[in-house]
């Protein structure tokens, strides 16, 4: 069996608390006006955060919860005058794997929660990972 | 229930294509010496790349398949001389969910194969998602 035909399982590590609760709504990117958000942090997975530190900039990895896995074509900003567009060269939420990718700057860390700026995530969504902002940090 | 006690799962639209086989020898980023790769998407996943041209540069998401799962905890680049980092300072594949980020430059499109340049992913790699990568297209 090829690779791609495998199935992976995900466990969520937290969840993402905002004021942002309409998908509809909600800014596109997080430089559109986002407002803070605070990532609440499963304690069980708090050893892997305690190196993050206020001014970081870090990629925040979720799962898009309420994307339809079943699209492979959208029109980009739900713009019905814009042509159809194959959803790997959009930022979509509507993909077979709706991970979502967040950049953003930690404001604050506190208990197990971390505060940051920028996030468009709305609130609930799992956060599946968080990882250094590419083009920062180069170690692993 | 809480979102992060749900669990999710991923079904791979392909998978990575490359002379990269030794996790041990691997370049730790694309850009410390990374080969050209081949992007093999499932037939069946197509149209959702059909808008991807050569130039484009995009965010590869990957399923680090061979990453331990249990570690909250690494070595920046396994040099015992340094101290141990929460994983979510780190771009260590070994993480809970461990989700891989690359971002490449599309070389050429052919047939249901993308080629790329820049890719740190090992041989076998599953790919989960194709995103324009962070900064450049604003859309989704």
């Amino acid at each position: 069996m090829s690779a791609s035909a495998c199935a992976y399982t995900l466990r969520p590590i937290g969840q993402v608390e905002s004021t942002l609760t309409d998908p509809v709504s909600a800014p596109r990117q997080g430089d559109e006006g986002a407002p803070d958000a605070t990532l609440v942090i499963d304690p069980d997975m708090w050893a892997g955060c305690t190196d993050l530190r206020p001014g970081d900039e870090i990629i925040v990895v979720t799962w898009l919860h309420l994307a339809d896995r079943d699209q492979l074509t959208v029109r980009p900003r739900d713009d019905r005058a814009r042509p159809l567009t194959g959803v790997f060269s959009t930022r979509s939420a509507d993909r077979p794997n709706p991970i979502g990718l967040h950049r953003v700057r930690v404001r604050a860390v506190d208990g197990t929660t971390i505060k940051v700026s920028g996030s468009e995530a709305l609130d609930g969504t799992p956060i599946l990972d968080i990882k250094p902002a590419l083009g920062e940090l180069r170690d692993r």
